[in-house]
């Protein structure tokens, strides 16, 4: 028997006890021996909660018993996550957290840490909930050189989304619902904002490249400019827009961004609605290859946390490599990626099609009935490239009086 | 360095050294090591090729090297890729295969052989190509118990249902073209009739229940039957029809079968177009995950076979416990499970709306221009109970000199 340590009662931490209660039996199995809890900390009790003797408040009880092999961190935060879950590390203990902050600004530090009392610093929860990810990219494309990662990794966000795309709502309205409905917090900017993609694609870029990536340098787009206007000529054109993060390595080089992107029907990721998150990942050998599933709630996400258990507890004398080096990964600037771009303009087309025309070429153009306005879908091209022609485009129009509503990238 | 052996140099195994020359550095830095080919076994030579001094025609050489660690069968059918396997584990080195044929039919006692010899047995590539499942059931979802397992996992079939749903092709002339793209074999019955995804899912479902599976008991039913006709239903009920096998979990039950199935665009596996396989994993913490990707092609399946070598070079002194034991699994009788039934009828719904409600209750009813037939679908019921309705509803169509014309099942 294993004994372990939650530290955190809260959504993630309270669903951690209930898959370990409910499937005690089949971890048990998988893990080769029992996971007992033996202590929970949180600031608050819980009379009458199942866990209600196993509460305590001093941290130093867990770091300082020897017995308590495997801790996990569902507090979420940096502190005092960061300081309790490196002493553990340091008394090793191993660790599984669910917190993509922690790892995101502290994932390298962790890792050395782990790797050096030989012990794991498992995070499969920290990005797309119960999807297992972290673990396929290392257990399962291990023989693969990965060139793309791109995924659907925020919940709250790509609710939101479905919601314009099947429903015609605002954004305002939308996340208005989101919130009625406990999908999205009352302050909603970390999700709507992109911030918690950035950290989620840090860590899988981390995971790819094997280097560490400050998400800080990560270009980061949200979904607040987004309106239902976009939606109805992703519509008429047989798209949907999602927000993703994406991180495309060529060569040494890794390209990475948080941004709303406009895909068609074929795409994978296009038929991934509600809370529902997916990673797309590209190999060289193996091509792509897609993973779905819930990116968030109780269950899911804990049992992400139970299968990392499972794995601490099968590696209890050994240190599993992953994770990546201290060495550091350089963000290529965004303006060199390649992608297509959709831009709505004000006025006619038929008016400004040879402006369009000397500045982009022949793009596929849209005109929806009872707007003063169109759009245009430009080729493949490199984002500088894009944003110099798209300059001398907004100065032609604005002598005639028109402007560039809106810009989104496109696949 | 370590030293494998392949056997078999087709397209599998072509493939797989093509991966292992190709992701040398990535393979060697997850193995530990580099994966050296010592030798490849085959009937033929191949003067001019990049293997042309590693072939060997005698099995034994292979067999007797001690040096040889780890063995890649990518030969295909039973003998004397049995034969070899065995001998192979007998002799203390770990198998990669790529073989669904051997994995459904002696994978139980290849399995034991493994654990006793304290190697390893790996057939990730016998199911979904490159897609990651086999290790995503045993390393990511091991703390799950597993409800429902459904996957389109044949690519053949899944090409002929895309061309007919997308295109109005009959069944005849996807089948052809699928042909000369070189999906389909000259003798496609293994696909088309479902053979494929019967040892495919049976595999699947023995890693869920721990316990031997014989394919043989699942029911099996191809996709010769399903027209063009079907497809128009389809289209107009927002549905597709795909191939899918299925296990669902029920206590200790487990039903199983492979069959169409009509499914509606908000389903996962809706969007699996072409060649491409997914696999729906239902847990009860997690809910709803899927695994998406391509299911055969050379380099894919190669990519999951490589894989498995690294997994091997990491355990090449202890059997990692994988896989299932010879403890039988009961496969619960087909006529048990629930799910809703589209039924096409001769004739017009007005005239045989009472014979229908009398036996199927309110159904949602589809009649399409310029057709002398129409169609309906149940909701959910046994199978049993809906066996025995249709049977009541055919002869009282049979009276009226009118018929059945097709029954698929329904999500």
């Amino acid at each position: 028997m294993i004994k372990v340590a939650i530290m955190g009662y809260g959504t993630i931490g309270s669903g951690v006890c209930e898959v370990l209660e409910s499937n005690r039996e089949v971890l048990a199995r998988a893990a080769g021996q029992e996971l007992d809890i033996k202590y929970v900390l949180d600031l608050r009790d819980f009379p009458g909660s199942p866990v209600e003797k196993k509460i305590v408040h001093d941290f130093d009880v867990i770091c300082r018993d020897p017995e308590v092999k495997i801790v996990v961190e569902t507090m979420g935060g940096l502190e005092p996550a960061y300081s309790f879950v490196k002493a553990c590390l340091e008394a090793g203990k191993h660790i599984a957290t669910s917190n993509k902050a922690l790892v995101a600004a502290h994932g390298t530090e962790l890792l050395a840490i782990a790797r050096k009392k030989q012990v794991n610093f498992l995070f499969e929860a920290s990005v797309g909930g119960g999807i297992p990810i972290i673990r396929p990219l290392y257990r399962c494309l291990m023989g693969e050189k990965i060139k793309e990662i791109t995924g659907i990794l925020n919940g709250t966000t790509n609710y939101i989304l479905t919601k314009m795309d099947k429903e015609g709502t605002s954004f305002d309205r939308a996340l208005k619902e989101a919130q009625a409905l406990g999908y999205a917090e009352r302050n909603p900017e970390a999700d709507v904002e992109g911030y918690d993609t950035c950290r989620k694609i840090a860590i899988l870029t981390a995971m790819v490249t094997g280097k560490e990536v400050n998400y800080e340098e990560i270009p980061t787009e949200g979904i607040t400019k987004i309106t239902d206007v976009d939606f109805k000529y992703a519509d008429a054109m047989g798209t949907s827009i999602k927000l993703v993060g994406s991180a495309r390595m060529d060569g040494g080089k890794v390209h990475a961004w948080v941004a709303p992107l406009m895909i068609g029907k074929d795409h994978p990721l296009y038929a991934v609605s509600d809370v529902y998150n997916a990673i797309l990942v590209k190999g060289n050998m193996v091509g792509t290859t897609m993973y779905y599933g819930s990116g968030a709630g109780k269950l899911p996400t804990a049992s992400a946390v139970a299968a990392d258990m499972v794995e601490a507890a099968r590696h209890i004398d050994s240190n599993i490599s992953i994770g990546w080096s201290s060495e550091k990964q350089a963000i290529a600037p965004a303006d060199q990626a390649v992608y297509r771009f959709f831009v709505r303009v004000s006025g006619t087309y038929e008016d400004r099609r040879d402006m369009v025309e000397a500045a982009f070429g022949k793009c596929k153009v849209v005109e929806l009935e009872g707007l003063d306005e169109f759009a245009f879908l430009t080729g493949p091209m490199k984002r500088s490239g894009f944003m110099e022609n798209l300059e001398i485009l907004k100065v032609e129009l604005t002598a005639e009086y028109q402007k560039v509503l809106q810009v989104i990238r496109a696949e």
